[in-house]
């Protein structure tokens, strides 16, 4: 690639939400350049026959999937596929010397082991996995510069990964105290049609769902204990809001030392996110609102003290499809290729 | 009152959310009849003026508040006003043999410094107050039965009081484990103009509010404290949700006996609301919506175990305004009159 | 049927949207016991199962449709079934003596032929489609009385023909320039999983469909001819609004007379609807809202004259599922049957 | 202003939700840089305090109005301020060689009759008002790039105006024969705390106000009676959609040719709009969503024939706080400038 050409780039599973914030994402940067678009079931449509808003802009056909000839095109390819596919394309993909990022679980655990015991499918793919870099830019940057494979973290984790991460890197709360409670708009449930994701069905009610069950539980637990070096367990709850985008996550833990106050945290806070410009922290006695976060890359942090139960309340926002997906993948493209990490990236919603 | 004559009732406080409710209910039940609707603002006008939907079916106006045509015309009053604004009418109105049922906070607290020192107004009716019965029929219908002062539970607490009284009662969970993390439609803040209720500002948006500080937090320690048979703190955690009704809490606690399994749960939790019928346990992985409980005045119940962490999670839905308000003070009246508690009220939704 | 016995109804097509209003609707009834259910793919079945919010309160099973079994049953029969498929029950269990009410489009035309070419599929059940009645109730009471087979009118030309009847009746418009700019809550989609309907797509935006198109279109114009002494045409343009429920219709027409006030339309509405008790008329300069109607069987207008213009604009409010389709099946079945024609239909909604 | 600098800009009355969407656009324009915020209520205050998400980005303080100060310091000036408060400010502005966009309704009419018989003021700014150019760059692109002082067109006319304009300037359709049946989202109300405007009110809800007496009908017969050059009337009826942003405006009028069919009015349309980017004119059978144009400044156009009513329907979707308001004024201060009019403005919107 010589000096201003852009990075060619391809998506195959397009057809999503995933793939669609992608290529709206994409006409932003101004060093990426989408080429191809790929996938099975519309494979030969137009782009815009999907999605009629795009067509006066994105001109692209979906075209079937041929290995060789994405390897040809594109430097880099996004897979928005749905678990259990990333790991056939992936290999193939990497040895013919294509970055990957990956917005499935498929390369998101180290041990294979916990990814079967929890979606069910048999692996083999272990070598690959173990170069694979969990796609958390905030957490992993260093290793995400030098990798070729990226895991992309997922939504409900990266909202509740990045509230609770100062906690166990500092040692601040005792980690079996650990209880996430998170709700996500009716997008994170992907453009399928399901019946209890109909409007007439999810409008005006609330409720929760996986239960003690979600898939994104080991996934937290792997980066919490991590951080906090030991093995711990997550309690995780997932709640379904009557909106379209945008994730809270509401993190509670007891805290060691029962002295510190809301302000000490605020100061660690944002210390630990110094040098990460999507993390915004909130000043004191402000919560962060999903809809501030929406259309963006960033993720609001709001943290408070309970002096009479010695807990700490950490909540975070951030859009569930930008931060929470294909935002954050494309965090990750702009450090593997040496860029600024805010690169093509919306910085700021509009509101209302 | 001869056999067959209806009750007469009046509504102090009737152009709130609070009152059109009752005004709603009122126009269903069997044996009250409204005949007394008062208010400040509003006084002269007709009802109909603040609801004209109800135009065709209530006829009454607004009248000036005055307590002795009240006690005249009212074998029962509900005070629907803002906090502290009780306190002043029930002493007299109790005096002259009116049956009083607050919906506000002001007589919720066995311990009136507790008011104050959370709801900043100075009290002098400790004794009136002495004699109020918080009203939660699940666990108080005795005591309101024979009571001429009922201090209606708020919205959250007996959504939050009903998940957690089984598991307090039998102290089957470690009482300084217990996090409720709830969340509620916007109706909840009332009929009143504010700029962060508007549609605009609150719709597709999710946040917490009033962490660690929120006024119904003193109401749900003390009723767990008489539970647990000793002084105990509750983490209580508020949300908005972009919804119109409803209520749903996600209760967490640290099981004592890690043995338990969800069906000894879902055993438990069915007798204790055996006599109860208008709380409905949900079957083994079923969770409450709260659409379901959406213009009733039941109360929907999920219990799951986590045996990795050991926790009991228990979902509770009600609708805010009818079980968390307005159904729940006529189901109070209905107690004390020795009726059924049932009588008059919604026990079905429309869904979707 | 001795008296004080109810009538025992069954709903064929129970598991769709229509079916679980009967269903509800049906517990409130005093004169009407639902005594079966049936269906095909949920033959078997609970019918808790498809609504776990009503297992508590509806202990029947889904049947496997068989006609001798329901003749022997149910004295009446309410068919909610997919359009084309009433065509072929209602002969055979009318001849056995059942009263059928078809919530679909099979019996609400007169000339099959209109049927065939809206709709695309042959008939040969004319000499039963001769005796059906359509079931509108507000302009074909005195036939309703006396049929036992009524196609019931759909839920929008339900909104728009109660608007625009008493112009065409009286002649006050010229029928010509009559237009329709309809709007519905998504629950008109019914309950079936369609993309287009997920609250990730429908929420937070408004649009139009069926344009110059929609089904409804020649059923609005069979009603209007007929009000109108003469063949004619009628503008309808459905929209989709992000809500679960409701219809508003928004009628336009040129008054013949330009002399004709406000003032003197509301006295024509009052008195042609004075017998009609779900039909409220609204006061001058007062405008219905969809949320007023929801959950019950009435329907708000609103009517305003533009001097300048010499229009009358005509709005009117149904809750699409009860007005626009059971209570409304319902309202009809207590004609039928010599009853009060409110009889066990909610007359006021939940508010707000 | 040298070559490479930016154009140093103010808003006065940026504490609305015109003024926090220009503050937000604002931040991407390559050309204009935002140097001075205004206002009277929040004077004083850093913007952060009025918008918390925005704190970590735009860290002006809003400032007393001071005329002298804002000439001295931008070379144009964004009001954005209620109804009647315009008309005090432009004229000294101007004065001082500043340029003046308008979002009220000031500057709108070419006789300050028709202004003041709508809006109930009375002016003595004549002479200003008649070099005021309606900011409609669609329409009025000419006037635009040499005039000092716009008069932005209103949300509801931008939608309507554009869906219009080809039928009226073209002759198609029958003037008289125009009927503007539009619906938008509750942020056209503004940030004020309005009970009708409560997400408790307003979700969930659908109808009409303003009938026959909306104040944005005058501007939009002024527009077309230019374009028809006839006096005409326009039937405009606006609704309210429980969504936050957005408009879409369903025009029918009668062709006057009734050969006409739809292919024919998409090439019209297209050809009408060809110079102009921010208007997409959708494929046969598309009908515009308003949420493809939200967050941008686009305006989607369906077009739709009735054959058997002789009748064109035509559908426009904007977002009424972009194209509707702020993004059109940016838009308009482009083509003052004599740069591209897509400069700085959004051009597509996230989906879902």
């Amino acid at each position: 690639m010589s000096q201003g050409e852009r990075l060619p780039v391809g998506i195959i599973g397009a057809s999503g939400y995933g793939g669609v914030q992608l290529v709206r994402l994409l006409q932003d940067h101004p060093q990426l350049e989408l080429v191809y678009l790929g996938g099975d079931s519309s494979a030969g449509k137009p782009f815009g026959d999907l999605y009629p808003h795009l067509e006066h802009s994105i001109k692209l056909k979906v075209e079937a999937i041929d290995l060789d000839a994405i390897a040809q095109r594109c430097g880099a390819v996004f897979l928005s596929l749905p678990n259990g596919l990333a790991c056939n394309l992936a290999p193939p993909l990497i040895a013919k010397g294509v970055k990957v990022l990956d917005l499935s679980a498929d390369y998101r655990f180290r041990e294979l082991q916990t990814y079967t015991s929890w979606y069910g499918k048999q692996r083999h793919d272990q070598e690959t996995a173990a170069v694979a870099v969990y796609g958390l830019p905030e957490l992993y940057r260093d290793r995400i510069k030098t990798s070729s494979l990226i895991g992309c973290a997922g939504c409900y984790p990266t909202a509740s990964l990045l509230a609770v991460s100062p906690l166990l890197k500092q040692g601040l709360v005792e980690p079996e105290t650990i209880i996430i409670d998170a709700k996500s708009g009716t997008s994170g449930g992907g453009r399928q049609a399901k019946i209890n994701l109909l409007l007439a069905e999810a409008d005006n009610s609330f409720c929760a769902y996986g239960v003690a069950s979600h898939r994104h539980t080991p996934e937290i637990e792997q980066v919490c204990s991590d951080l906090a070096s030991q093995e711990m367990l997550v309690q995780f709850t997932p709640h379904l809001v009557p909106m379209v985008r945008g994730i809270l996550s509401t993190v509670y833990g007891k805290l060691r030392d029962p002295g510190l106050v809301r302000e000490d945290l605020l100061t660690i806070y944002s210390a630990f996110y110094r040098a990460s410009p999507f993390v915004k922290i909130l000043p004191a006695g402000i919560y962060p609102q999903t809809k501030w976060a929406c259309g963006t890359n960033l993720c609001y942090i709001g943290v408070e003290v309970d002096a009479r139960t010695g807990r700490v309340i950490v909540m975070s926002a951030i859009d569930n499809m930008i931060k929470g997906q294909a935002g954050q993948a494309i965090q990750c493209l702009n450090i593997m290729m040496g860029w600024e990490e805010t690169l093509g990236l919306p910085k700021l919603c509009f509101y209302p």
